[in-house]
């Protein structure tokens, strides 16, 4: 009988353990008091409960939050969670008046109002810190307008393009996710605080004036609704799988440039690991785990996806497995942006090897081909035939078409064997990607006038 | 040798199977001509092409979409892909000048446009979609204002709320669905057309008015990115998963309703199957499998989110798998919304049903208690106490505290011996969900005043 | 400058809290150990090390293994992971000794190792867990074999079955889960210890020995795959998810049991939360919970996935985020797991509402009309048009057809007129249950049959 | 009013779109005549129906097949299924006979066995591609045990290995694939025929002669549990998941290898899409679609899996999502492992590109400390530090360790100026790769043995 008992006590204690969020909800006690208090301040102006006792509620949170970030709180696991531990404590600090905090507010709404101010937080942090990337991504584009790589179609050379013009192209990546967020931010700025368990409130309260008071647009319309709805977090969870997708391409193309085969960059020595017996070994372990994190939060947002399948309204417990990914996706999207910007702020840039890789792959091809049709009214077929030779005659004495000289050209093929020396201009490597002018091409103006539409962006973002 | 002969053969039908996306692609048809014409007439405008050849080609297109929407055209799976197999039936229809409308474009940006144009063009089909559900939602609201049904938490009673104001919350969900659709189209479009491969292109070309053209805002801003961007097909299909999970939570709530043991719904008819043998039996089929077909619509999202992670710049023919995923969960959202449109439209309601049911579980019970905290200053404690004596003697007659009469109120406990009649009103379920009055409240007044805005609403999208 | 000095040393900070595994890896301490001490032996066997500095290489291993168990093992970040950080200890406990143990071995084939013997002892840990949960069930299936409750398709009432039987459907899930976990432990239970890097070693090492050391079958065949191989990871990921998915749905039931409307189950005091107020009011929270933890374990499953996604040989740093989901998950299982057994063994069966329930919907009609097919010998057609007659009748005396007497069931259609008492028993809704003893059916013998193979096979594993 | 009407028409058109299986699940028509047989022997056997009425219906169900295979049948959508389409033109051939065939049998238990043996027939058909690729991986590794190819950790080159070496990485995980197929095989090979809806049958059938006729081992043994079971399909699911994750790796390698910078492979013109100007360019693109096929398998992993999630007992409409995910992924993988195959066997391999890049990263500077340790009792750190000495003289001479000579190794460092030859053995390459002779290690001789291993497994499987 007395074993019964234990065994009833350690299942009340796994049960307990199950059930607490307080572990990792814990993380909300800002948001929690800060909705606590701005419901106090209402309750007391619309005459629900005193000045007096609001003052008492506001001073002892405000304590309590004091407790908690000098880490002078003591967290109990019988508190279950963040709001009851803030609660508890808040009832020996100030008495009575701490139970009246509670009226016309329910557990669900409160939840529901401190999740969701969290996410409102997180979101402007995450575009903050976007933003600070790609300013980096544009300082490189800025400096690199004229360095020329080869730009890659199925990993094959294929045309030479410029590195600024590589590295707008996941600038461009990033401010996409900066608008995502932004919008996800407007589209769910409202109050849920006053929706109560699922339904309202008797209580003469003023939903406008909570919404006001902790930056929110306006309540939310439906209180049975509000109690539980999680959109809001399948959207930053989203942005973030879709912002870690963007990192993953990076990541990978980091990798490969510091590969020995392809040799375009070095990671600087803080962000890479090095072997003790061979200096010039460095491995990409940031851009590595970077790539790898990319599965966490695919996972973190099909989790909440599963767990918000088919569930009847309102509330249900289930949804208390809503924070942990979202906690967990936060937080690898803040550490990897910070990561990656301080990555590519130190980024070594090999400009020779790069360039010398776009001498492989006969890329300027193309361009004579162009010329013949253009300058020469050479039939499209017959120029695609002669370049064809001049190739051939090319990989015979292992050279790269835009390295051939003028008389080397003229022997490739008997149509060209008078050819005046221009044709070697479209040959030329640089010339062959600042021909490529249009709007949003690789051309070094072109990628200026990018930058430019960039930095007006940045400035007013 | 002749079997080694065979065998090539094999391989290589398996091989054309395996490259081609012919069979799925060919859904862009409308989109591919839409694009080209617009690119035609740009060329034209520019002097790339002559005025003459513009016309042979947007003539040729037409006739092509005819034969295509007459069932005449004749798919070939050698043609590989929808784009393929429109250029070479231009091909045979103009001759040359087919072979012009390819200038300054490439396959890249050719198929990102249309793929653009699918998934924009489905966007707006889908917001008509979700608006017509939410009108018909709120044409049930409006007619059950003022029906009671228990409000739940945990699949328990809670408080008694009004079926309108349970139909509004589903209406808000589909109202962010489709803002959030709204958001996802403003921020998607604009035309890739012009990218080329992935640089651009040394034509003299003018893509904004290719973009105003085709009704994109602008081109976009960089060739590289644009032409493996698929960011646009990321958000339609988490703009789906996250609608098709608003209504998994309806249909759930449907079966449940349906069930012998709640009672509150049937399906009409035409959207239930029946046993021969048992008329009134009905089978909720069709919530069943708008619920199961969420499982999909995750599966495309999470699918097109691994195809992307890792990919470096720019096309890689992984990108090939971004279509089919799309469409699918494009056509499943679209027929439920249709056939969930139905259902609502035609459900027969069992108001008697959900006004039983509000009385079991003492719903009433915590206003009871309200009451004597504020009208009788009768300290909260005290209060509840006598409340849970209420109760207890309710379960011992088995009745619900909401019918108990004065005298049996007044025998259910001491404190009460000599309680008003006023009490009664407090007791009453309608009363008690009329007194939750707040904004986003479930009170008629409420359900009516969100009604409105949702009316307004309505009338400006 | 300072400022930049301060920003470099955040860097530092950040990229070691991003690169670092030690918070989350040291709870593969045990294995290391485990794994280390077996290294040392088999270097000590291969006179690769003197028998000497292996014991004390064992001796403070042990002693280590002893600091952390009792808390004064001091964790350092420095340290990154769990190999380091013990490695580091042994050296300041045993000096020179310790740096030979890592002598033919690398951290690519330590790291794999620790985390095959984790993942292979937590198989059997869960197997364990599986089999006392089905024992749970067996037991309520034993007691409940003649107990009638509706058996559900489509959530509405179709054949009266026992609870019990309802219960083995659980048991036979949970019965597949525990032989697929053993089915991986089988396939996985090989040692990839020795395969260093990812080619092997120079020393004349004896795998076959620490696989033998480890309780592993033999050594793994190829060192390149063994440092990269994660599928042992993913199986134990896919059990968890499988196992998950089962659990979810016998919450699903209890919940739905748990409601008013069904009534048929109450969770014990300890396993639900109880409102102050409303003593008999339970909400089914434990349930819940278990519903929505699937969520998280399905993440846990795609997130590995994607990482593993388009590796390429051997080692990468992404690898490092494979242990995070697996823990996640492997905790989730085991306390789920837990709790369900404890649910069950207190569940409190309610068997009369479980009876009344299955007088709804006319569950014995189809065996009325099997009765005037084979016994009366009337055509199919007709014994179903009759049965319909008298289902309609049952409707309009507000009967189901196996409360009807002999003379109600006379007066429903005339082609009834002179039926014989002995139909009765066809109309009874045990013997309708009972009639149904085809293997694996639902009569009280078959589930007695089924719960003796299932007692055979619990004395069996 | 007429409008009306139009509606409700186009609502049917649509509800039967819907609710449809036919479309889909027609691929099941072998398994559903094969399991209709079987079971009309079974009913002749026990007397329950003629021998005369089951020579009609098997004579009725073959023509069936054969109208199928010659496309003669027509597939009405009203049928809605394939059971119905089959069942109703078995009335059409056989007449009333046809109508007996479904005695003891209900849609549940049919669909459940038809998927089954569809699952089961696909999982053979998958073991044996899957061991045709690793033939043909085991085919390269003979050829090249000796050929030499930098082992990479972190895409970094780390270890000199031979490809034959690395090959055999990928037939293990192939093999590790053909087991778990097998053991998913062994594990479902059990037939719900005979369950009927959910709770077996009144008839007295005999499961264990269908069972037998049908290839199964034994009936499966719950009722209840078998009609809604589909963990069969998850796991063949999973399976392809895993499968198709070590396809992408390799693939993902197959495209590294393929581009300029490695310059390892070729494929073979069948394989690789070329561009009518540059001959020398190829695209890989089969191996980029097999990586992206990659996302849409997981897809339909996650899919089932969501289904299935809080499922209540028995069948749900919701499963009849269950099928088209399962064929997507079977038709996948299996075409996926055919081009893969072929793709192999075709490879045209670069040995000098291979074998050069080792002579890039000073593979063999590790074993040269080594040897100072092991032969020229030279400490630890000593031995490191000259390495490190040498490492960097190489370099300034732009030189690979492995390519010294004994005088320029003896100029490299003060104590190394008298060392003998001796110790250009150990900085050999081939000499570095040998030593690595561990069991599982990448020495020729081990990789003969492993291939050994691999040939008996072969031949025994």
């Amino acid at each position: 009988m007395q074993e019964q008992q234990i065994l009833k006590n350690t299942n009340a204690e796994i049960l307990n353990q199950f059930n607490a969020s307080l572990l990792f909800d814990k993380k909300l006690y800002a948001q929690d008091i800060k909705g606590s208090i701005a419901h106090s301040k209402m309750l007391a102006l619309q005459g629900i409960i005193s000045v007096d006792d609001q003052i008492k509620i506001e001073t002892g949170l405000l304590k309590i939050k004091g407790e908690i970030e000098s880490n002078q709180f003591v967290w109990k696991i019988e508190d279950e969670d963040i709001h009851m531990a803030i609660e508890n404590r808040l009832g020996q600090i100030v008495g009575g008046a701490a139970g009246r905090l509670h009226t016309a507010r329910s557990r669900n709404d409160q939840v529901a109002t401190d999740f969701t101010l969290y996410v409102q937080d997180k979101t402007l942090d995450i575009k903050a810190k976007l933003k600070r990337l790609i300013e980096v991504l544009v300082v490189i584009a800025s400096k690199h307008s004229d360095t020329l790589i080869p730009g890659m179609t199925h990993l094959q050379h294929a045309q030479p393009i410029n590195f600024g013009f590589h590295m707008l192209a996941y600038a461009n990546m990033f401010r996409r996710d900066f608008e995502r967020f932004g919008s996800s931010y407007e589209r769910n700025n409202y109050s849920p605080l006053g929706s109560a368990a699922l339904a309202g409130t008797p209580h003469n309260i003023d939903r406008f004036k909570t919404a006001e008071l902790l930056g929110f647009y306006a309540p939310t319309n439906c209180a049975l609704d509000s109690s539980s709805n999680r959109d809001f977090a399948l959207e930053i969870l989203f942005n973030i799988a879709t912002s870690m997708m963007h990192i993953s391409r990076l990541s990978e193309e980091l990798i490969l440039w510091s590969s020995y085969e392809f040799g375009f960059v070095k990671m600087s020595d803080e962000y890479a690991t090095t072997s003790s017996i061979m200096p010039q070994k460095k491995n990409p372990d940031v851009p590595e785990l970077l790539r790898g994190k990319t599965g966490r939060v695919y996972g973190n947002l099909i989790g909440l996806l599963t767990v918000m399948k088919g569930l009847p309204l309102a509330y249900n417990k289930d949804t208390q497995e809503d924070k942990e990914g979202v906690f967990d996706s936060v937080e690898t999207i803040e550490i990897s942006l910070d990561i990656l910007t301080a990555v590519m702020e130190t980024l070594i840039i090999n400009k020779e090897n790069m360039e010398k890789a776009c001498q492989i792959g006969h890329l300027s091809a193309t361009d004579m081909a162009d010329y013949l049709v253009k300058n020469k009214n050479i039939p499209f077929r017959t120029a695609y035939y002669i370049t064809k030779e001049v190739v051939s005659y090319a990989n015979s004495i292992n050279k790269d078409v835009s390295q051939l000289d003028i008389n080397e050209l003229r022997k490739s093929c008997s149509e060209l064997s008078s050819i005046e020396d221009e044709v070697l201009r479209y040959l030329d490597l640089r010339n062959s990607m600042n021909a490529r002018d249009s709007f949003g091409g690789t051309s070094t103006a072109q990628t200026k006038v990018q930058i430019e539409l960039f930095e007006n962006w940045l400035s007013c973002n």
